[in-house]
């Protein structure tokens, strides 16, 4: 057995796993939030969630949508959007010898970008505060695509 | 050329491997779920999926939302959610040279929760049965996190 | 510090990085889309989006779904549904050693079919055009999925 790969000596990689250890630990954040929102405002979306509040017809009132539980919900489901390319881009990108200072400044803007996203968007703050964010971390996984497919095109 | 990476002669890394590519099929076969229902109870989200039951307004009343349909739709969701950070934490920490039966441990449990997650889900079993579930697998894939962070945090 | 990872020697890996660097950047071109359908149609799911089209009631009108924005948004979604685990099974499939021909082959068939299916879904194209661009897409996953397990099966 190899006690440990050679992967964790290489510091890009390390700092790699470090921010993506943070920003999905932030994403899985969202579902307690939703569940959190989804207990005080009671709005649920399967009977068998809400039978303790109350049975057949008085159970069915607290089966709806609610602004602020699908306000959480698109939050969540644009982080999947964005950080599951992040993911993928930023392991390729990890492991094809980047520069590290130029690795860490990626990586910390795009974790940045996606935690000022959360909070612009769960506040909500005026646009273009969201927009805004939600670019930065656009443009900050493009940057590495771009890297990416410029120095190792194989098809 | 590489012929084998030294990866795959590391125990941890075999079995993240296997566990993944067990919940990522279970998660697969959602999509075919879904299929399943949308074909069975005529519910459909594009008009030109139901063009051969009928033209015009015949064919609009299968523009439709089912019940059984978006409880299998909320279970890949949720599937989605959890099985994305499981992915990126799991293959980290499979790198950072965990305890061999730790780490199966925790993959096992993984696995487990989702598989049951989805059982409570379609059947459904009444609540706490999904809820222990999800929480189950969330406390794990914390539980990696919070290991690589502690053991190997490059900020 | 590792200069540059063995990993990047090796052709399948370099292959994979390549197919899926396209195929992830081709997934984040679909928050575009959505962004450019919600600016064209005025329809939007946030208060704060909307309110430089008016004030209070005036701005409410363009809290509205739309047919075009919702039928990005399923693509989008389908895309998360298919090139998750095509990212996880397709990594762990490139770290086994398969035959590079066939790894390519394998590689190529799913981002073609994805981009079909996009195309199908977009314009759209009648079915089964979008139907068999998603079964070959979930086929070449299963085959590399199936392959994982018969060869490095590790419980």
């Amino acid at each position: 057995m190899v006690e440990l790969t050679e992967l964790m000596k290489n510091e890009v990689f390390m700092a790699f796993a470090s921010y993506t250890t943070i920003i999905l630990s932030k994403m899985m954040f969202m579902s307690t939030a939703t569940a959190f929102f989804r207990l005080t405002r009671k709005a649920f979306a399967n009977p068998e969630d809400c039978a303790n509040f109350g049975k057949g017809e008085n159970a069915k009132k607290y089966l709806r949508t609610d602004d602020k539980v699908e306000r959480v919900r698109r939050a969540h489901l644009n982080d999947l959007e964005n950080i599951v390319p992040f993911l993928g881009i930023g392991l390729l990108y990890s492991l094809s010898g980047p520069d590290l200072s130029t690795a860490i400044l990626h990586f910390r803007l795009f974790v940045g970008a996606r935690i000022y996203h959360t909070v612009a968007y769960l506040i909500p703050l005026p646009q273009p505060n969201r927009a805004l964010a939600f670019f930065l971390g656009y443009g900050v996984t493009f940057s590495m695509a771009y890297r990416l497919l410029k120095s190792r095109l194989y098809l």
